[in-house]
C-alpha cells in the first residue's frame, strides 16, 4: 500500500503533465447520492480520510481537506502523518473551497476535475466564482484512475425486485407517468440519474451502497420504451425477462454516454441541472437539451395507497422496536451502564427482531449529554461515551423495512431533569404539535410552515440550526425530495407546495452546546383535512408510533388543545402498538402513554 | 371634447402610419408610482374608464381593457357606448394582456409602446412572452401625445422641504449612506426614479400626486455631487440654494435623458430594473449599467431615533381622531343612518382637527356589511352604502402628517354580531396577536411569518386572499419597500429580512362574500427583543392606538398570553391617548379598552 505523501506525489506529476494548478478530489459517485459505493471513494483512497463529508484541493505546494465540525477530531487524526491541512468548515457541505480557490490561484491558471463526480450545478457555481479571476476548469480530467491500482470494482449487489403487495403502482403505469410528465416539460424523452428515483420507477431495490437499498444505474425513458443502464451481472435473466415485458431493456451501465452522444435528432431530453453529472450533460447534442425537473421526484413522493397501508404497518414494527429499546434502557442502566454505541447496536438489534428488516436507513446518533448538542454526532466504537443513569440522551435512528424506511428521534431523561431542560424540552414540544396539528391551504410551502415549529422557542431567544423536515422515501432514502421545511428561501425544497401523500419528518430541536441537546422528531403524513368556502385545506397526521417521554414535559407550560394533542397520540401509540406486546410491555407502555391534564 | 371612439380611430390612424399591429395603453408614469398625475392618465383620457387600475390594449379590429374585480361595475357603466371591451382579470394587477397578445398576434407583427411609461421589468416579461410567436415590439412609440390635444401640463405643486425637527437624517449624511451603497454594489452612482425615495433623501415633500406627498423628478447621485431632474418652476431659489450648500444641483426634468446619454465613461450607473423605465434604461450607455437595488428603497426603510419619536406622535393624534370616530358613530348610528362615504369624509373631518395633517395617506375603505368582504371596496358619493345601526362595518383608513404616515383598521359590530362572526373575528385578532407578539431571530423574512397571522384562520378551514403586512412609509408613501409579510416566494418583499427600525402593518382579515368583511389592522415597529446564546432576536412593537371591539370577542377562545397581550395593548392605549381627550371622551375610552377575563 502506498502511502499518503506518495500517491499526492502522483497525482502531483500527473497534474504537471497536464499543467493543472489544482485539482478536485470529491467523495462523490455519478449519481450525486448521500452515501457512495467503495468505487467511488476517491478522497478517502487519496487523503486517508474516512469522514462521509469533505473535499480534497491539491495543488503543486498545497494539500487542503475541507471538512465540517463533526469530522475535525477524526480529520486530524487521519490526516496526521500526512502533508494534508485540515481545512475547518463553517458550513457544512457548503463549497467553500471554491473562494480559496479563487484567491489562491493564479490568473491564466486551470482547475482540473473528473466531470463524471461533479454537478453541473456544482460546475458552474465554481465557474461562476473562478471565471472573473481569469481560472479556468478541465472538468474532463480523471486522474485518479491511473494512480489508484487497487481501486475497488463497481457495486456487485445482486437486484430484486419489490414484491406486487409492498410495491404500489406496477412499472407500465410509473413509466406512462414519467412520459406525460416528460411531455409537460417540454421533451420527448428523460435521463434519470438519481438511483432512488430509479428504483422507485422499475420497482427494483439492492444494496449497493449503506442505508439506501439502491442500485447503481441510469435509466432513460422515451416515449415507447425504456433503457436501463446497469452494471452487468447484477441482474438475473427471469428479472431481465420481466422488465422486457414492460418494455425495459438493459445496458452495460458504462454505454449510457455513447448512448446520449448518439441520441436521435428527434429527441428532445429532460434532465435535472442539479443532479445530472457535468459529463453525461455534455455528452448530450447542445440542442437536444431540456433542463427542468425529474418527473421520478415528485411523483415518488406521492405515496400511493398501497405504499400508505404497508409504511403504516412498518410503523407498528418500528414503535415495539422502540418501545423495547427504551423499557431495555429503563432496566439496564441504573445496573450497567452502556455506551452510545452500544444503544445503537440494541436499536439495531430490537429493529432486526421484527420480519422484513433489512437494515438501518442511517447511521444512529445516540448523544449523551454534550454529544447530544453536536447535531451531526454519530458514536463509533471508539469515541462512544458511556451513559451513566443521569443527565439526557438523544436517540436519533431509522429502519429499512421491505414496506418502508422509518427515521424517528426521541429526547428521554435518565433522572430527574433540571427546571431548564423542561422547559426548553416543552417548547420544543410546543413547536413539534404546532406543526403537527396544522391545517393549511393547499399551495403551502415548508418555508411557510417552518416557523410554526419554532415560534414557541423564539419566544424564549431559543432557535435549532437545522431544517424541521426531509421528505422521506418508502423503503428508499431517509432523505428525499422534493419537499421538506426550511427557513431558506434558496432551498427548493422549501419552496414546493404539499400534497397530500407525502411523507415528511417534523423534528424541531434545542441545543445548549456544551451541555445537552434535544429532538423530538416524527413523521407526518400529509392528507386532506377540509374543503371549504376558502378552498382545499390538508394536514400532517403523524404515523410515527413511539411514547414521547412525560418526564420531560411541563404540562402547566401546554395549552389545552396542545394537552388534547398529546393524550389523544399516546392513546394511539398505545392502541396501535399493544397487540405486538408482551404483557409487561403493555405495562410499561401504558404508564409510558398515561394521561396528563 | 372628442368622443373615445373618435380618440380610438385617431390612434388606430397612427398604428397604421407605423405598421404597429396592438398598442398599449396603461395608467402609469415615469416613475412606475402607484398614484399617478393626471398628465400621466393616458389610458382614463383614451378610455373613457377612470378606475385606478387598468391596460388598454387596442389593434385595428379590438379595443380592450383589461382590469380587476373591484371596477368591473365602473368599468361597464364608463365604457358603455364605446367599442372597448372590457376583458376580467382573475388577478389584480397580473399582466393577463401578455397571454391574449401572444395568443391574438400574428407571427411578424409588431407591438408598439411608449418606454417612458413601462418599467424594463415589465417590457422583459412581455418580450418573453411574445418572442417565441414571432411577435417584435417597439417600445420608443409615443402615440399619445399627438392626438391628446388638452393633454394636463406635468404637475405643478411647490416643492417644501421637511422641517429638520421631523426630518431625521440631514441631506449629507442621506446622500453618503446612498454613495457607500452604491459603491458595495459596485457602481459609481445611482440613478433614483422612485418619488418616495428622491423624497426622503432631499428631504423635500411636494403634492404632485394623490395621497403621496412627493415631487416628480430624477436624482443621480455620484461620488462627489447629486444631480436632481425636476420639472420647472416647483423648487424656489431658496431651496435650491440650500440643495446646492448640500452639493445638489437641479436640472429641468427631462433633462435626465441626455444627461444619461452623455454619462462619462468612467461613470458606471446602478440601476433597479424593476422601477427604471424602458427608455431611461437604453439611454445609458450598455457597459456602463449595473442592476441592483435602489439603496434609498432599504435605507430609508430603518426608521431614524427621530422619526421614530415623531412616528409616536403621529400615533397619538391619529388613534384621538380614531376613538372620537368611533365615538361619534356610537352617538349618531341609533338616530342617523349614515353612508360609508360619510364615514369616510368624517374620520378625514377627526384627523384634520389634529394638528400638521396633511390629508389621507389612501382613500378609505369604508365596508359595510356585504361591502366589507369586497377587499378592494372604496367607497363613492354615488356608490356607497347607508349603514344602519346593525351588522359588521370595517373601516381601513390612514392619514399623512408631517411627521409620519399612518393606517389602520378596525372592523365594528353596530348590533350583537352573531356566534360565526365572532369566532371569525376571534381567529383573526388571534393571528394578529401571534405575529404582534413573537419574536423572531435577525435575518428572518416576511414569508416565515406570514403563516402566524394565518394558522388560527386555517385551523377552521378560513384564508384571506391578501398578503399580511406591507412597509409603511414616514410622511411618504403608504405603501414601501423593501420589507413585507407575504406567503408568495416570487413577491421579493417577503423574502427581504426584517431589521430593526422597519414599520410594518399588521393586518390579517377575513371575508364572507355577500356578508361581510374582517380586518384587524395595526402598524408594528421591529426591535431587537433580545440578545441571547442563540443569536440576536427581533420582536414588534405595536405603534398604532386605538382600541379593538371587544363585541366581536369570545374571550374563551383566546390563552392566557393572547388576553394578557389584549389587555397591555388596551392600556397603552388609554395611558397613551387619555390625556388628549375630553372628560366624556375618557370615559367612552375607558370602556372600550376595558380588562377582560
Amino acid at each position: 500500500m502506498m502511502h499518503v505523501n506518495q500517491k499526492i506525489a502522483l497525482l502531483r506529476a500527473a497534474m504537471s503533465r497536464h499543467d493543472i494548478a489544482a485539482y478536485l478530489v470529491p467523495s462523490a459517485d455519478p449519481h450525486l447520492s448521500e452515501y457512495v459505493a467503495d468505487h467511488w471513494k476517491s478522497r478517502e483512497w487519496l487523503s486517508g480520510f474516512t469522514g462521509s463529508a469533505g473535499i480534497l484541493v491539491v495543488t503543486q505546494d498545497h494539500a487542503g481537506l475541507w471538512t465540517d465540525s463533526r469530522y475535525f477530531l477524526q480529520a486530524e487524526t487521519e490526516l496526521a502523518g500526512t502533508n494534508i491541512s485540515l481545512q475547518r468548515q463553517i458550513i457544512p457541505h457548503a463549497p467553500e473551497h471554491v473562494s480559496w480557490l479563487a484567491e489562491n490561484l493564479p490568473a491564466g491558471s486551470t482547475i482540473g476535475l473528473d466531470g463524471r463526480v461533479f454537478s453541473l450545478g456544482q460546475l458552474r457555481y465554481l465557474s461562476r466564482h473562478t471565471a472573473g479571476k481569469g481560472i479556468d476548469i478541465d472538468s474532463g480530467l480523471d486522474l485518479i484512475t491511473d494512480i489508484w491500482n487497487d481501486r475497488p470494482p463497481l457495486p456487485t449487489s445482486l437486484v430484486y425486485e419489490l414484491p406486487a403487495q409492498y410495491a404500489g403502482h406496477d412499472r407500465p403505469t410509473k413509466l406512462q407517468q414519467i412520459r406525460a410528465n416528460t411531455a409537460q416539460q417540454g421533451a420527448t424523452a428523460c435521463l434519470i440519474t438519481t438511483l432512488d428515483d430509479i428504483a422507485w420507477t422499475l420497482n427494483i431495490r439492492a444494496a449497493d451502497v449503506d442505508f439506501n437499498p439502491v442500485c447503481v444505474s441510469f435509466l432513460l425513458v422515451n416515449t415507447d420504451s425504456a433503457h436501463w443502464f446497469v452494471p452487468e451481472g447484477k441482474v438475473d435473466e427471469s428479472l431481465e425477462q420481466r422488465l422486457q415485458e414492460d418494455g425495459i431493456r438493459c445496458y452495460p451501465y458504462y454505454d449510457i454516454e455513447n448512448w446520449l452522444r448518439q441520441l436521435p435528432p428527434y429527441e428532445t431530453l429532460l434532465v435535472d441541472n442539479s443532479t445530472i453529472n457535468v459529463q453525461l450533460f455534455h455528452a448530450i447534442p447542445e440542442n437536444q437539451v431540456v433542463s427542468g425537473n425529474n418527473p421520478a421526484e415528485a411523483l415518488k413522493a406521492i405515496k400511493s395507497d398501497t405504499e400508505i397501508h404497508q409504511l403504516r404497518s412498518a410503523m407498528r414494527k418500528d414503535g415495539v422496536a422502540l418501545v423495547r429499546l427504551l423499557r431495555w434502557l429503563e432496566d439496564t442502566l441504573p445496573q450497567t451502564p452502556v455506551s452510545e454505541w452500544d444503544i445503537a447496536q440494541k436499536i439495531a438489534f430490537f429493529r432486526n427482531e421484527q420480519k422484513e428488516y433489512t437494515g438501518e436507513s442511517f447511521p444512529a446518533i445516540i448523544g449523551y449529554q454534550a454529544n447530544g448538542a453536536i447535531v451531526h454526532y454519530r458514536p463509533t466504537p471508539e469515541n462512544a461515551a458511556i451513559v451513566q443513569p443521569k443527565g439526557i440522551l438523544l436517540m436519533d435512528s431509522g429502519g429499512q423495512y421491505l414496506h418502508g424506511t422509518t427515521d424517528i428521534t426521541r429526547t428521554i431523561a435518565l433522572s430527574t431533569p433540571d427546571a431548564e431542560q423542561i422547559r426548553a424540552n416543552t417548547a420544543v414540544l410546543k413547536g413539534h404539535i404546532a406543526l403537527a396539528a396544522a391545517w393549511f391551504p393547499e399551495g403551502t410551502k415548508g418555508i411557510q410552515l417552518d416557523s410554526l415549529a419554532r415560534m414557541h422557542l423564539w419566544r424564549e431567544g431559543k432557535n435549532y440550526g437545522h431544517g424541521t423536515g426531509h421528505g422521506v422515501g418508502y423503503f428508499l432514502n431517509v432523505h428525499e425530495g422534493p419537499q421538506g421545511i426550511s427557513p431558506s428561501p434558496t432551498n427548493a425544497k422549501g419552496l414546493t407546495p404539499f400534497q397530500a401523500g407525502m411523507v415528511t419528518s417534523n423534528e424541531p430541536g434545542y441545543y445548549e452546546p456544551g451541555n445537552y441537546g434535544i429532538r423530538i422528531e416524527n413523521l407526518v403524513l400529509c392528507v386532506e383535512a377540509a374543503q371549504t368556502d376558502s378552498g382545499r385545506f390538508l394536514r400532517f397526521e403523524t404515523i410515527t408510533l413511539c411514547p414521547i417521554d412525560l418526564n420531560l414535559i411541563d404540562s402547566n407550560l401546554l395549552d389545552k388543545q396542545e394537552i388534547t394533542w398529546l393524550n389523544d397520540y399516546h392513546q394511539t401509540v398505545y392502541h396501535e402498538l399493544s397487540p405486538f406486546l408482551s404483557a409487561e410491555e403493555q405495562v410499561w407502555l401504558s404508564h409510558a402513554c398515561r394521561k396528563i391534564v
